[in-house]
C-alpha cells in the first residue's frame, strides 16, 4: 500500500476555526473546463462617472447628494438588510420549529476613494491607511451604540461577487447578534483559550511561520498566508503578529504595515490572471458586546472565486452544498504561486 | 414600540437541522438591481448532440464509448474528486494545526435520459421513476462497498450552478467519511431523537402541515415545502411522510409518488421565470455505515440561486460568507408564489 502523500492523494483537512472539514483533491486540478466563463471588465473605467451613485457630488437612490469627498466617504446603506428601529418581541417559551427573533442593526457603505477607476491594489498607501482609519472609526462608533454587539466589515469586489458598482467600496453591517460564522469562530477560539491558556490564531501563526509552506507575504506586523484548511482556490488570511483583538488597538506603525500588506496582497491577486481580481473579504475581530475577548485575534479573510483563469471560477455547488467544501489545487501550491508573483501591479510593469 | 411582524421586520430564523441562523430582510426585496445578469440558454437544444460526451454512443474524455443507452446510464466520473485506492496513513498523535486524513471514495455520473434536450420537468414519469430506481441501486451497490460510509446523490443543473453540460445528469460521490453538512445534520437528528424519542423531521413536517403556510405540493407520500429557515430565495425540501431512513425503503407506490412530486416541483420551478430553472439538489438520508439510523428521515434539498428573474440571482457573498446566510423575500412569500404556479410546463401551455 502506498503511503499517504498530501500533495497527490485525495484527503480531508480540518479547520479548527469553525470545526469543519474540507475535501482536497490535488489530482483533480487538471480536468478540462467546458462550463460557464465569467466576464470581468473593469479596464477603461473613467476617473469620474456621472451615472455612478458613489462618485463624489452625485445623487444616490434616496435622492441625497454625495459630498465632494476627497478620501473616503461613509453613508447609511439605502437598502439596509437590518433596521435601527426597536421592535417589541416576546420569545416563545414552548419548543417550536418556528424560532425567529427580530434583529436590529445599522448598515453602512464605505467608499474607498473618490476615484471611480481605482481599487485597493492601485490606490496609494496614504489612501489605504485612510480606509483603515475609517474602519477604526466605524468600529468604534457603531460598537458604541448600545444595542450593537457585532460590527462586520467586508468588501464584495467584482460583479462575479455580487458587486453592482465598480466604484471601490466596502460595507459594514453592525447588528445586535453575533452572526453564525463569527459565533462558530468565537466558540473555537474560546474553547482553545480555556484549554491552553493561549491564543489559537497566534499559536497557529507560529506553526505556519515555522512550516514556511503557506506564507505569501510577511512584514514586521502582519502575515498573509493561505490557511492549511482554505476552501477557495486562492483564499488567504491576514493575521496580525501581535496579540490584537480589534482594529482600534493598532499602533500607527501597524496601520502602515497593514496598508502595506493589503496593497501587496491585492497586487499579487491582480497579477495572478492580469485582471481586476474579484473576491469577498472581511475582518473578524472581537465583538462589541462590552466584554474582554482575550481569545480573539485580529484577522482578515479573502475568499476569491477564480480558479484557473480570469474567467473560470470554482463553483461551490451540489456536493459542496450538500456535503462539504471541496478544492482541487492544494493550499501549498496556491501559496507558492501567490508568493512568486511580483509586488508591482501588472499595469505598471 | 411596534410589535414584531415576521412579514415586515428584519429578523433571524433558526435552522435546527444544522444549528445555524439565517438573517431575513423582508423589507429589502424591492431594492433595484444593477449588478451581474446570468445567461441561461437551453432552449433549442438538439435531441442528440454529436459533441456531447454524455449522449448515447459518444466518446468520453477517457476514450471510452457510451453504450446506446435507452433510459439512464451510470459511469465512473473521469475526473473524480476521490479515488478508490487504499492509502497507508498514520494519524498524528500530538496536537497539530495541520490535521489531514486521506479520503477514499467512488464518484459516478448518472445520465438521466438519452435525450440531450430534456431535464426532469420535461421527462415522463416512467423516465423519472427509472432515475429513482437507479439511485436506489447505486445507494445499495456503493453502500455495500466495505469502506464506503456515505453516498451523496446530487444534481447541479444549469451553467450558473457550475454544470458544464446541459445533458440531463446528476452525480454520486460516495466516500469513507460523513461529509461536514451531513455530520452536522446527523448530530441534530440524533440529539433530537435521544431527547424526544421521536423524529425531528417528521415532527417538523407535522408542524408544517398544520401551519399550512409553506407547503408547495403535497401528495399521499411526500410533501414539498419551503423550509421555515430556507436560505435560498426559492429553496425547497421534499420530505417523505412515512418514517423512511433511506431511498431503498420506498414501496413501488412511493417510487411513483416521488417521481410525481419531483416532476411537479421542477415544473413549477421552470414556470417561475419561464426558463430552464437552475439549482443544486441533493438527497440526505442514512449513512451506509452499517448501523441502524432511526434518527434519519429521507429528504431532498433544492437550492436554486435565482431571485427576481431568469437572469438575476442571489449572491451569497461578503456578509453571507463572513457573517451568516441572508435572504430578502420571506419563505412564506416564496411558498405562496410556488404554490400558485401551474403544474403544466410553460412550453406545453
Ligand atoms: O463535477 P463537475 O460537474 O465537473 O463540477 C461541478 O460539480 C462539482 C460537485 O458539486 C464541483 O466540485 C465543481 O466545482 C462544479 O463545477
Ligand atoms: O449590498 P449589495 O452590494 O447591494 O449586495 C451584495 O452584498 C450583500 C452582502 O454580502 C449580499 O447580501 C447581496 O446578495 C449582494 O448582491
Amino acid at each position: 500500500m502506498r503511503n499517504f502523500d498530501i500533495n497527490e492523494d485525495p484527503h480531508r483537512r480540518f479547520n479548527p476555526l469553525i470545526n469543519e472539514w474540507v475535501l482536497v483533491s490535488p489530482h483533480r486540478a487538471k480536468r478540462p473546463w467546458q462550463g460557464q466563463n465569467e466576464k470581468i471588465h473593469t479596464d477603461g473605467l473613467p476617473e469620474y462617472d456621472p451615472t455612478c451613485y458613489l462618485c463624489p457630488g452625485n445623487v444616490r437612490a434616496n435622492g441625497e447628494n454625495n459630498p465632494k469627498y476627497e478620501s473616503s466617504f461613509v453613508f447609511e446603506n439605502d437598502f439596509a438588510a437590518v433596521k435601527q428601529e426597536a421592535i417589541a418581541f416576546e420569545e416563545e417559551t414552548k419548543p417550536t420549529f418556528f424560532k425567529a427573533k427580530p434583529e436590529r442593526g445599522i448598515a453602512r457603505v464605505v467608499c474607498f476613494s473618490p476615484r471611480h477607476d481605482l481599487t485597493l491594489p492601485e490606490m496609494d498607501l496614504a489612501g489605504i491607511e485612510n480606509i483603515i482609519r475609517t474602519w477604526q472609526k466605524e468600529y468604534t462608533d457603531l460598537g458604541n451604540v448600545d444595542y450593537i454587539n457585532h460590527v462586520q466589515i467586508f468588501e464584495n469586489k467584482g460583479s462575479v461577487m455580487g458587486c453592482s458598482n465598480p466604484h471601490p467600496h466596502g460595507q459594514i453591517w453592525a447588528q445586535s447578534s453575533l452572526p453564525t460564522q463569527v459565533e462558530k469562530t468565537q466558540n473555537s477560539l474560546k474553547a482553545y483559550f480555556e484549554k491552553n491558556n493561549s491564543n489559537l490564531l497566534l499559536d497557529y501563526l507560529k506553526a505556519e511561520l515555522e512550516a514556511k509552506e503557506r506564507i505569501v507575504i510577511e512584514n514586521d506586523h502582519f502575515v498573509a498566508l493561505v490557511p492549511f484548511w482554505a476552501i477557495w482556490p486562492f483564499e488567504t488570511m491576514i493575521i496580525s503578529k501581535r496579540h490584537i483583538t480589534k482594529i482600534t488597538e493598532f499602533t500607527n506603525e501597524e496601520v502602515s504595515a497593514y496598508a502595506l500588506i493589503l496593497k501587496a496582497l491585492t497586487i499579487k491577486y491582480d497579477n495572478l490572471f492580469e485582471t481586476s481580481f474579484p473576491y469577498s473579504s472581511g475582518i473578524h475581530q472581537a465583538p462589541t458586546d462590552g466584554e474582554a475577548h482575550p481569545e480573539w485575534q485580529f484577522h482578515m479573510h479573502f475568499y476569491p472565486p477564480l480558479l484557473r483563469s480570469a474567467s473560470v471560477k470554482k463553483f461551490m455547488v451540489g456536493y459542496e452544498m450538500m456535503g462539504e467544501a471541496q478544492r482541487d489545487i492544494t493550499p501549498e501550491k496556491s501559496a507558492a504561486v501567490l508568493k512568486a508573483l511580483p509586488e508591482v501591479h501588472y499595469k505598471n510593469k
